[in-house]
């Protein structure tokens, strides 16, 4: 647990947390802490025992605004890559009137990304850090949705190209993240919707507009998934069509050469059949008249299957 | 029936359920009635038709809250497994400002776990004691929750690895489990929303920011078996591709071996001809020599089959 | 055209129906019209044109409450069976302060089976009437629920054990019936909601809780049949894929037998050359040699394809 | 353009229509006009720029009304049938206190048929006529409804006996004809309702009752082709089941007789050896044992086959 | 970046933008800019950071609507066609009492050819300018609304008279553009019913209207795509049916043709067996009688294939 006193987005380390409970002179306090660390925050704040049930679940959590005697209770869900996986993590988020408590499982990312923009933009009240902090969350989204994008684009590409058949546990697994993700963004959008437009004291009325415009890029991330979901069913038929299409090409060209063997071999028959006066059997280059008669039928038949497109 | 005083979380057994009718100096009483016993209890508590013809029905429930003069009537699905199947069993409630009525036709398991929560949290009032029962019911939900969630998982891993023609029985049974749950989760929701926001007078404010808590955990439920609706399309879409490209395959592979043979056989047939002059038919190689050119020829298909990805 | 006055359940059959026009001095009038009857009820009880119009229309009716000057106008449809087939028949209902018409094209089951229940009850007035006779009416959809979940059990447990050509016309059937009623539940819904919260003079407020009772079972017949409709995308997937491997296997069946004596007929093409020296065929015991060496072959691939699970 | 001075259902045939720009002493102003004689109507009633393009546009007309000052603009479209196809024609119509214009493209065959009910229900206000002219207008997509019903009927039919390839084309034109009338019946809903419940000036209130009734008319349209768009899936998937069912049923046959043939073909090879001491080659009726040994092999098979129901 | 005073649609060009900022004694100015030029002009009019953000945002953009002190902000996507490709362009647009502000980064025809309806209809007022701008905008979409319809149209009957494997990819890239302007539309309709129902100040009441006609279109513009979106699947039902058919038929011919030289060869293998007294095989027209034998065997089964529609 980290407790730093934030001045005009300058950080001084705090010894002790119990000095944040009474507001500074200047700037407002910030406790950086991991969930185990929140029995000894929650007399102090007066957290209430559901949002410390909350922070300490395994379970993936809803985003959601809490608004509670003194503090707000803010859920939401921080996404992240790691070899070609994404990870949800529940950043929990006390708001008070002169402090932000941030309570973590896992390292979170935008929590170290978002200082140099604190330095910057001078930072000097909990709430403007908190819309910070959320918009870079929300970033992030769009970074996931571009992926998810390219990879819908190769994969179809990939499998108009050259289907195979590892392309179906590919689809399965792009269609599942897509359908989990899609899950976990209605509430983010109904918590950015309610940081806008809700009656909240803690944050400035100036500064609600500012979610308005993170709310705009949630409920875009949130449409782009739609349609994401939507155009996974372009690879489905993409790859039923062209496994199909193939299995059933091999499948004919096979069929075909056998068909085309079958008159021949049938010529061959009647020459071996062991009755009198075959007609012309004993001339001199009946064996290469035969022989030449076969080549004209295979390659006839060979031909014309070739003009049909049937092989 | 068993009638109980419970004083602090600590339940003192009454002989005779009249006595509940009048509230007690300390406390609330607690009546854990069998369907069948409830005609007993009706005129005691002034219960309606509709609900002693709603506790005594055995079809499913929707899970609902009825207010009523005196006393609210709670009805929620328990959730249980036995055998790999689910069941839900109707939990009925009556709860009064100081008496909580619980009327089931079978073993309810809450209703035996909820004790010593009750001891622990010295609850003293019917509507902590209905938090707390409520509470047990949701959370069952998500062990169903998990455990579907890992069948899917299985089952796709399973028919991605090897398709077997049984798996077609059980992702009809799942999807069928996961509609019938579906189904009785959305009313389940409408009753927590209303315990969380109705103006309800038999419950403390305070407490009803409590069932809000479950509300969200009865969202997040709804939300994930809607979510597993639409990954079961995952495991038609790889059954049907994996059956159909294994019997594709075999198919192929027995069509190759034929073709494989067609020419070899045409050129026995061609060595079986009655014709005169048969070129090289008198060699005293020849029977050697065309073994070894048509070996050529079958392998020189296979090599060909398999260079092309067709076998 | 039956006139009845109903004093405490108990008829009494009146001459003309004119004496129903003016309130009786205890209990009400029940006319039991058919719709050919109609016309001459229209000017005694102040009928609308367009009520009478929808009453004589052969179209298949939307269930409705209309609220007019004396009067209330109800349409709802009953459900029967016959042959294996669903009917809906329109059971229109004019409700005033002292009478009841019900106005039917067919006989309606539930007119005859609602008598013994007003007896019991020592029904007295036209609202308690109505009460009890769509309750009955709206009970009957719970058996056809019943049937259709128990058809969709029976052709899922059928097409899984032996797939028929059949099963794809009872499948369409069974969809199309399904999709009708899916149909006519939504205004049903309506109904019995506008009869449980609208203020309407002329039902008792006490009643009209009764009347939430019949709109929860509407609710819950309705979710039901969304659940019919998901599932019957069972029934098709089992048919299309056990129909489809069927088929496959049969002709793998076939293949395999093919596959297996091409390299017997090919052996025995290669002793039927006309070459010099075959080897070994002039050996005493070459044909039992061949044939012996034809029969390993012949069974040495069958094992094969058995081990290979490929037959 | 012909405008007529409407009196108790009787028509008067005016000359000049700027008789009709005031108000007739009896009766109302009926003018009929084509959308290029809009022209000279717009100064003189006062119509709004935007009324007129929209009647002269040729796109497709979504059903609205709009409120002027002084006259309603209403857009209702007519169906009508021609050589199996489905057509949809714009109806303008303006309504003003005393005259209603009407402004079509095309003939439009409800102007014509609603005269004699005008004269039979001695019409004598503008409101009442729009009322008729909109209540045929609707009834005749019943007819609609009822064509497209009973034509999925008759192809269901026709798939389920006799599958041809033309049924995919006449699947298609249905469903293309369903989507593009259900797209244009969610504003013809809206059109009526705004009729049946806005507070309109212009329209009776008494009649606004009446245009409730077209508007349940409306309502059972468009759910009626809701079920239409659904029972559509029947169609394809008895297309599909059988169109394979029976590919697979020819192919099957085929591989069968070749199945069959494989083992007497094999017999005559081992025969056609030239191996010494082939067993029972010499003996008398050594060809016709062996013809006998194929004709038994050859029918069992056969019979084998068909008891299996393989063939 | 063009600055402009437009006086009854006549235009001026203004050197200095800072003039733009106190209101022109006649007209208004329109100041066309770049969005690489927005630094400039955002502290002379006021503008805010994140509007100035969105403008320079390479993101798709949602259109909408925002209401500052003093001016308006709007974004809507101009569409266009290059080479067969579809391209959304955004048009942010600031209105102000005296001024309107458009800023874009590539290109947009609309601004271009929305000058002469300016001098045609006199355009004083910026929010006219604005009306007629998006009216034009929005004018574009059904162009690319017909120019689908048109390719769906095309796809269907190309795929229904010959179905070729380049069809999958063009469904798929027709369904991947209706399913992204789809996803575009919605916030268009929202943007446009705000423009015509919301109460603002700085658009002329009168003039509200007419954007209620331009939210009209943009209704029909999206319900179209809905149907398009529906459409899509009648392309890919129809190249489905029709490749496995082709593909069923072609296979159905290749095994046809195996199956009738079957027993022709069979025929061959009796006569070809090395037993003796094989009957009439010494006769001088043997050759001849079996070779007309099988002739009828062979057109015998081709005969009957073809009646039976099997070849
Ligand atoms: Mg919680
Ligand atoms: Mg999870
Ligand atoms: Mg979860
Ligand atoms: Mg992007
Ligand atoms: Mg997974
Ligand atoms: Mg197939
Ligand atoms: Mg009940
Ligand atoms: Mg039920
Ligand atoms: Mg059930
Ligand atoms: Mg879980
Ligand atoms: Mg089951
Ligand atoms: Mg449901
Ligand atoms: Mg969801
Ligand atoms: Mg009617
Ligand atoms: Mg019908
Ligand atoms: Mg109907
Ligand atoms: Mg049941
Ligand atoms: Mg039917
Ligand atoms: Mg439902
Ligand atoms: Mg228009
Ligand atoms: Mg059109
Ligand atoms: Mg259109
Ligand atoms: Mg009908
Ligand atoms: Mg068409
Ligand atoms: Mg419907
Ligand atoms: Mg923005
Ligand atoms: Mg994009
Ligand atoms: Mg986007
Ligand atoms: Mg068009
Ligand atoms: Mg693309
Ligand atoms: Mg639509």
């Amino acid at each position: 647990m980290k407790t730093r006193l934030v001045r005009k987005g300058v950080f001084t380390l705090i010894e002790d947390v119990r000095e944040a409970v009474s507001p500074p002179s200047e700037g407002f306090y910030w406790i950086d802490a991991h969930v185990d660390e929140l029995a000894s925050l929650q007399p102090l704040f007066g957290l209430h025992d559901l949002e410390v049930e909350d922070c300490l679940s395994e379970e993936e959590q809803r985003p959601k605004l809490e608004v509670h005697e003194g503090h707000y209770f803010i859920v939401i869900n921080s996404i992240r890559f790691d070899d070609e996986e994404i990870f949800l993590r529940a950043l929990n988020i006390f708001l008070g009137r002169h402090y932000i408590i941030t309570v973590t499982r896992q390292k979170i990312n935008e929590l170290r990304s978002v200082k140099p923009i604190l330095l910057q933009e001078q930072v000097d009240q909990p709430d403007v850090f908190l819309y910070h902090l959320i918009d870079r969350v929300v970033d992030n989204y769009f970074l996931v949705g571009d992926r998810i994008e390219t990879r819908i684009d190769q994969l179809e590409e990939d499998i108009l190209m050259h289907t195979k058949k590892s392309h179906l546990e590919e689809i399965i697994n792009l269609r599942s993240e897509i359908l989990w993700l899609r899950k976990a963004l209605g509430p983010q959008k109904e918590l950015l919707h309610a940081l806008n437009k809700r009656d909240l004291k803690l944050i400035d009325n100036q500064l609600q507009h500012y979610f308005g415009d993170i709310h705009e890029n949630a409920v875009k991330i949130a449409e782009a998934f739609d349609t994401y979901r939507d155009l996974i069913g372009n690879l489905r038929e993409a790859y039923q069509s062209s496994l199909a299409g193939r299995a059933n090409e091999i499948m004919r060209v096979f069929t075909a050469l056998t068909t085309i063997f079958m008159p021949l071999t049938f010529i061959t028959g009647i020459y071996g059949m062991n009755v009198d006066n075959l007609p012309g059997a004993h001339y001199r280059w009946a064996a290469y008249g035969l022989l030449g008669l076969m080549l004209v039928v295979g390659f006839g038949m060979f031909y014309l299957f070739r003009r049909k497109n049937w092989l």
